[in-house]
């Protein structure tokens, strides 16, 4: 399968969701500025319209967009890893956290405090609206390791989120001290220790590229 | 089953396909303002902590929340209706236009246009940032009676949240005639049109009441 990503975005969830499983992909680099594929400088529009990683080509050939389709798509492809859940109740935990990241923290909370281009009052605005959603995570991790009973492709996707509050100070983790902890056990985990590390080093050249740009 | 619900919030979504499927629930009405159940007074974030709706509560107790959760999980509870998708491509299909429908025009577009508090520069911006999304969606509707090969729970989403069109005269869909005549056609839907002729009308009491507050 073909994984079209870009350093650090969203799409890094199906990649520890991949080293999780033990599995690989033909990992596609995107500018995410230029919205070029990064080997070829072919357009990445042609691919998906929208210019939004991640986009996966599955082995058929089927093209899947939107990050909780993917990682559920992933799940159901090696179900002996165990990333998604069992039918019934915990599928929908499951959705409903794949739900609750992608919509109330991702495009809620972060999308807005990430972009270089947002005036301070959409900042202000994203802040007052949505950081009580960071409260209620706090509350729903005390004394919990993972958001199910085992790790899933709900943890590959929030700790992919959580770990963006690298770039945005006006979040102050140390206000969560559950969440603080989770993300710490994440980034110690070696399937996400690994994908951020590569991520990490393509994010810096990706910088770098722009700079020079 | 109780199905918590402010009139034509996200949560029409649930009684559209409840009405397709020839099923109804206990509708627990919630003031979107107080967070308080209109019957009783009750405090509502008693229920979620959030304030969000829906909330649903499944014959055996379980408490749900997150849209997409819960149209799949009704879906799947009443798996004769097919409003849910089968295995494999289909699902993955079903669960990518929840995904968008969430992230990208319902969280993205609309809620800060429908918010009267937010500023004219965030309501700028995000006009700015996602109205490409209906140039999009326009495209995939193009031709296509429904988002799938036939009525799902996805498509209840999709008309409720473009029902918001109403109260956001900055979006113009006679620019997207796809999606003004899928609109449409959804409209004229008996299940459709029973949800939002009766929330229309609960959705009339509740501005009364904050009116006289």
């Amino acid at each position: 399968m073909d994984l079209y990503f870009s350093p650090l975005a969203c799409s890094m969830a199906t990649r520890i969701a991949l080293y999780e499983i033990g599995e690989t992909a033909n990992f596609v680099e995107v500018d995410p500025k230029t919205k070029k594929l990064l080997a070829d400088g072919t357009d990445f529009r042609a691919i998906n319209p929208l210019g939004l990683v991640p986009v996966l080509r599955t082995d058929d050939g089927a093209i899947l967009t939107e990050n909780a389709a993917i990682l559920q798509h992933v799940a159901e492809t090696f179900p002996d890893s165990q990333l998604g859940a069992k039918p019934g109740l915990e599928r929908s935990q499951l959705q409903q956290w794949l739900c609750f990241i992608g919509t109330e923290l991702h495009k809620g909370l972060f999308t807005a405090l990430l972009d270089r281009k947002s005036p301070a009052e959409v900042k202000a605005y994203t802040l007052d609206k949505y950081l009580s959603r960071l409260e209620h995570l706090n509350g729903k991790l005390e004394g919990r390791e993972f958001l199910l009973d085992h790790f899933s492709v709900a943890d590959a996707y929030l700790a992919t989120v959580l770990n963006w509050s690298q770039a945005t100070p006006m979040i102050d983790f140390s206000k969560y001290p559950a969440i603080k902890a989770y993300l710490e056990r994440m980034r110690a985990r070696p399937s996400v220790a690994r994908a951020m590390g590569e991520e990490a080093k393509l994010f810096q050249a990706e910088m770098a590229r722009h700079k020079a740009a």
